[in-house]
């Protein structure tokens, strides 16, 4: 790593397991955390994810090599209004956004001469949130999908895409909108859907949620995402996840025709096919 | 335990975790594995799960005091009209169907005199299937909820209670339509919503189902469930299901209207609203 100072901007469990990740490979440079919250910020200091600690971003990014952006997206465009001013010549901005086309248009415009942004995102997200949840193993061999525009400076790509593979991440370089087109549909989707199906579990009767087993809990764990955070990737990928949404909503109207017509082959069908795929991407096949 | 002898027809991850759970609590009686395919009953019983088989229904069950229908639902109806002239008398038929209202209305009726049928649903699938997957804990802990009817014989109730209790199970008695509703809502409409995920996201382009991430993988796992088992249930719990399935594509078209609508602190709210709920049915409370 070649990097002696890095600031990181949101101190959560992305921000917080990229500081431990560092540190465990050796990372002898300074890490300063940048948020809002002091109380959480002095907290991570404690407990030695970061070295030093700012609430003032402007403070915090003054002397940085690299910049991350791990805050929810919807914060990035007025985080860097903030800091632009103060960005050395030679510093990479990256985030760990869920996003990407929006969030490259926005700020690559911002970057001031001599700072290059690269935009980033490790697939390592958890339910759980916060520092306490951050480990040093989040992105050990977890992708990392860095997605390079036309504009993006080779060079800061290069560092970039070498420094989560040295923090153990495989990295796959993808067009921005072919990123956010994959993920409307392999994360975005998921998470809205997984908000939806509990919503309309409690619009039914609230107590009865208790009565679910693992498969409810295990559906349903994304829900317990941050919901700013989620909101925020609504904003910003809006157009494909409508589109993705409104994909699923006809299928389950194709569902419902089935059920409605008694077409029990072509339901079974539809599982079988579901099941077929499900398989595919399964680790451990042997049982199943 | 009082009973002697008990016929298990269906071995499979439930019928098998149940033979080991009565064995792992010292049931000295004997156990005999009935169904198809004779190849999984001849492992079942060189694996000391079962202690005889036979693939001739009315066989196996002739001597049997307890008789656990254990194979998908739709196939119950033509078991019992195979096996209902070898019950004897005092014999007590049980099910571990996930629909309860549509088997009971249907086998009452057929048991013969001075046999009872007591609905059964044990909360505790899990994704895989098979003897292999089978534990003798799989229901410690776990609910299991017991459906009497109007006709059920109060004796057999609390046979059927008592044994569930004893091989670890939380039981709860439950009305039987009462029962289809809640599960429609916290069990078959995650089931059939985890089908159409896979399905949505494959039919974008079947390449892309990898990039999901852990959230994709625990939402989708109960895919992988037998395609005739959730045919099945959606025959014997029709109604209900249509029934959440109409709401939760309203509630879909809700979240895309919102979407549309560039409303997203409203969405924000619908989102926050499923967290909070979600998070009242999570174990682990304190890292969330």
């Amino acid at each position: 790593m070649n990097f002696k100072n890095i600031a990181i901007i949101g101190v959560g469990l992305i921000g917080s397991s990229f500081a431990l990740s560092l540190k465990a490979r050796g990372f002898s440079g300074r890490i300063t955390g940048i948020g809002r919250n002091e109380d959480n910020l002095l907290r991570a200091e404690e407990m030695g994810i970061i070295d030093a600690h700012t609430t003032v971003h402007a403070e915090g990014v003054r002397n940085a090599d690299l910049v991350l952006l791990a805050s929810p997206v919807g914060r990035f465009e007025q985080i860097i209004n903030d800091v632009r001013h103060e960005l050395k010549a030679g510093a990479i901005v990256t985030d760990v956004g869920s996003v990407k086309a929006g969030v490259i248009r926005i700020l690559e415009p911002l970057m001031p001469p001599g700072v290059n942004f690269v935009g980033g995102h490790p697939i390592a997200g958890k339910e759980c949130s916060g520092i306490d949840a951050a480990t040093a193993d989040l992105f050990t061999g977890a992708r990392c999908i860095i997605t390079p525009s036309p504009r993006t400076d080779r060079e800061a790509l290069d560092t970039v895409v070498g420094m989560w593979e040295e923090i153990g991440s495989r990295t796959l370089l993808m067009n921005p909108e072919e990123h956010d087109l994959i993920f409307a549909a392999v994360s975005h989707l998921p998470h809205v859907v997984a908000y939806a199906l509990v919503n309309t579990i409690i619009d039914v009767d609230g107590g009865i949620l208790h009565h679910g087993g693992n498969g409810l809990r295990d559906m349903t764990r994304i829900a317990l995402s941050p919901a700013e955070l989620w909101r925020d990737i609504c904003i910003y990928n809006r157009e494909e996840i409508l589109g993705i949404l409104r994909k699923f909503s006809s299928y389950m109207s194709r569902i419902i025709k089935l059920m409605e017509e008694t077409d029990w082959s072509g339901l079974e069908k539809e599982f079988a096919r579901a099941k077929e795929a499900r398989r595919s991407i399964e680790p451990d096949q042997h049982k199943k």
